[in-house]
């Protein structure tokens, strides 16, 4: 460990708490080089309920990390920050308290424990002048928290709409899409680990509520009573309503509403809602998670990613970690960006590969598809389909257009045997390529 | 001035330069509210060919502000943070190394100069420990930059497709839609304001790619030769493959593609290219910019906005300058996040409005529709539709679903109707409502 490592207590080793230990692992020297060095990270500590439980992580984990006792994670003098990662809003606000208190900067993806607790938490990391970073506790690995705070900090926000609860939309999606009833939707999400044993939260709307909450705060500035927030969730929603909706042309989906009123009041709610099924929102299906923000000077932007899940949800943790260390090792000042490495290898045009539209200019005689065709065999490029219409207006014309789709394959390659058909004497000019992505 | 303000030059008057000033303007207590005080921007300094030109502005510019010569401008003291939106890849470069050199933070838009000459630029700002932003540099309001800079920074990056130049975009949209050439696609454009009196940059897919090279240098870490990258235009996009891809199932787009292979090869190229017609990224239209990346953890995510234009810009560049500021202040350590203000108003959930849909669960008998119809008409509430469909099993069935659909009413006055509605004996059970947003 060199002395620009910092210690990381991970407050916390279950979903999300291992996601970010692999995550570390995997891609720890990546993430030092991209800070040109300044930041290297080592998890010091673990807090969990039992140690002895088996845990599946890439590479193994000394049993000596491991705690029980978040009080000595918060003491260790080897760890620098604490993230915490247990959930509830008992032990972790002590947990967070304490660190604050320690002066050491909290990550967190717990947006009950911010939404619900946050006043006291905010007014202590001021006092203490110590950050609490929370990208993960709204929509998983989507970097709204950072946009908003940072991105948008120039904009008066007149509105922020999302689906950001990735468990009620993948069960109203399977209401909607197989006319399940809520029961049978829910007992599926369950099956699919896309709902907890326990997904109270996630149906009743508060989860969403919550996240809303903590968006409403940044946007606006000041803390939101939970009580004085409507929020209804989707246990309610029944499959003659998602019909009906089909019908008049709206998908039902469970939506966070916040919006600023022209005297400053703010508008903040959470319900299952019909919007129109040709809104970009209404296509946001499964565990995704997407958000409309209005401003105005940027107009609208829209985020859309995973809103949950281990990978997703780290990804949000290590940037906060990364955030926490520069501020710590005071390089945010001098960080701009810089390349990290003196050169890497552009791959050379030729050696890319995708699937093409060919269009060739060609005289119709017989033989023509056959002679292309022979010349791409023998290059060993697959035709996946041809395309010649007819012009209408010239059904007989001797010059005609004649489409070849291939199969992906090297762009030199595809460029050597495209030489080879243009010396054809029915190809009357070079031929027309686009490539067909795959995406 | 108070100790606190930081001064900006402004390179650079005209769309973007303009917008800054008069977001600035519009916002400035706004952001100096959201740091909490610590950052308060006053423009210092004015950089223009033409002082005496008519510029339409929010509120004056003291005509003292104005200089035609950059070493003035960055030499002022009471400049701090530059920002360079002259484009151009002479002046703006010798203006930007010259402010490195002075210590000064540097703010830019420009993706020609980066992209060009980059390298010099970056080594410049290592070397003077000063930073270069440039969020808006690439995709205007879409905040991007930050995200594969900081969001992303645990990631391995597998890949970053994106529309990100919106006049080809627009252009394009223009000859699918409308059957256009593309002679007129371009000319509507212009007369539009989408596209410049010279085009080049935008049509050739150069200003494309000049935005890619600084995507792939950020995501990959190191400086990309322009000379080495694969970039075709629209210039070359006849009608005839448009309509040819659209009965193929395919859209055209003008698409930049980064994506590093196995082996750590870079592909990086921007060509027109036939995407699936039902694809996410099928369906930006107009001036609009969208990137999906790709990464190891956080999966894909989508960003969405505008691409281009004053404000979107403007914001990017404010948020830039806001981060420039922060660090010159030594604030970023302590900022974490803290609501600004005590207290703030929610709007009572009575007060919100919306369109909805209702259902009531009625008897059939003569006279119901009226009945209800009465109510919510001396309630003021109007209706936009009825439905009530007959259930073909049970046409006759006494027990009915009635739906009506009501324009945007107060929450409150629509629930103190329905208190009414169901007093009616007609009415067998609580109303189900739903909002329709309008999004
Ligand atoms: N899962 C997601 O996709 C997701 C997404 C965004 C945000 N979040 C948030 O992230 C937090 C963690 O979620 P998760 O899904 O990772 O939870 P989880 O899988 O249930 O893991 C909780 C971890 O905390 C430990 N723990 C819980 N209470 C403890 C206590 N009182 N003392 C010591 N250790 C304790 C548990 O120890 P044992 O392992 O010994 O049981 C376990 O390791 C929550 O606030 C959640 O809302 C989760
Ligand atoms: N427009 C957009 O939507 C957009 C979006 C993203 C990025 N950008 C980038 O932002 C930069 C500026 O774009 P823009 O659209 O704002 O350009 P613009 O409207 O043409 O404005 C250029 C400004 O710079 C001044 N200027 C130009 N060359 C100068 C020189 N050599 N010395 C002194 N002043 C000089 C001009 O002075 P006068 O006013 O006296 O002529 C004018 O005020 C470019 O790099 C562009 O690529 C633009």
């Amino acid at each position: 460990m060199n002395c620009s490592t910092l210690g990381i207590g991970l407050a916390g080793f279950g979903t999300v708490g291992s996601g970010v230990w692999n995550t570390l692992q995997r891609n720890g020297v990546l993430i030092t080089d991209r800070t040109g060095g300044s930041v290297e990270l080592a998890v010091t500590g673990i807090l969990v309920r039992d140690p002895a439980k088996a845990r599946a992580t890439a590479g193994d984990v000394p049993q000596d990390l491991f705690t029980t006792d978040w009080r000595s994670l918060v003491g260790n003098p080897a760890v620098d920050i604490v993230v915490e990662l247990i959930g509830g809003t008992t032990d972790a606000f002590e947990l967070v308290a304490a660190a604050l208190r320690a002066k050491k900067p909290v990550v967190t993806g717990n947006k009950a424990l911010l939404a619900e607790r946050g006043t006291e938490l905010f007014a202590l990391s001021k006092e203490m002048a110590t950050p609490i970073h929370f990208e993960a506790a709204v929509a998983g690995g989507i970097p709204i928290i950072r946009s908003v705070q940072d991105s948008f900090v120039g904009n008066r926000l007149h509105s922020l709409v999302g689906i950001i609860n990735g468990t009620s939309n993948y069960i109203l999606q399977r209401m909607t899409e197989a006319g399940l009833d809520y029961p049978p939707a829910l007992g599926e999400a369950q099956a699919l680990g896309y709902a907890e044993a326990d997904p109270a939260l996630d149906v009743n709307g508060w989860d969403a509520a919550h996240k809303a909450i903590l968006l409403a705060t940044l946007a606006y500035g000041f803390s939101i009573d939970p009580e004085k927030v409507h929020v209804a969730g989707i246990e309610q929603v029944r499959p003659i309503d998602i019909a009906f909706a089909k019908q008049l042309g709206y998908v039902v989906k469970l939506l966070a509403v916040i919006r600023e009123h022209a005297d400053g009041a703010i508008e903040l709610r959470v319900q299952p809602s019909f919007i129109p099924k040709n809104h970009i929102l209404a296509s946001v299906n499964g565990v995704f998670n997407a958000i409309s923000v209005v401003g105005d000077a940027v107009g609208e932007a829209l985020f859309y990613g995973r809103g949950a899940g281990q990978d997703p949800t780290a990804s949000s943790v290590v940037a906060d970690l990364v955030e926490a260390a520069r501020a710590l090792r005071h390089t945010a000042g001098h960080r701009g960006f810089l390349p990290y490495r003196d050169s890497g290898t552009l791959l050379p045009v030729e050696e890319t590969e995708t699937a093409y539209y060919v269009r060739f200019d060609v005289t119709d005689r017989p033989g023509v598809i056959a002679e292309v065709a022979k010349i791409l065999a023998e290059s060993g490029i697959g035709i996946s389909g041809t395309h010649s219409p007819v012009n209408p207006e010239a059904p007989d014309a001797e010059f005609v257009d004649m489409v070849f789709l291939l199969h992906t394959c090297k762009f030199g390659k595809l460029q050597a045997a495209l030489a080879q058909v243009e010396a054809l004497d029915c190809i009357n000019s070079a031929p027309v390529v686009f490539r067909i992505e795959k995406l």
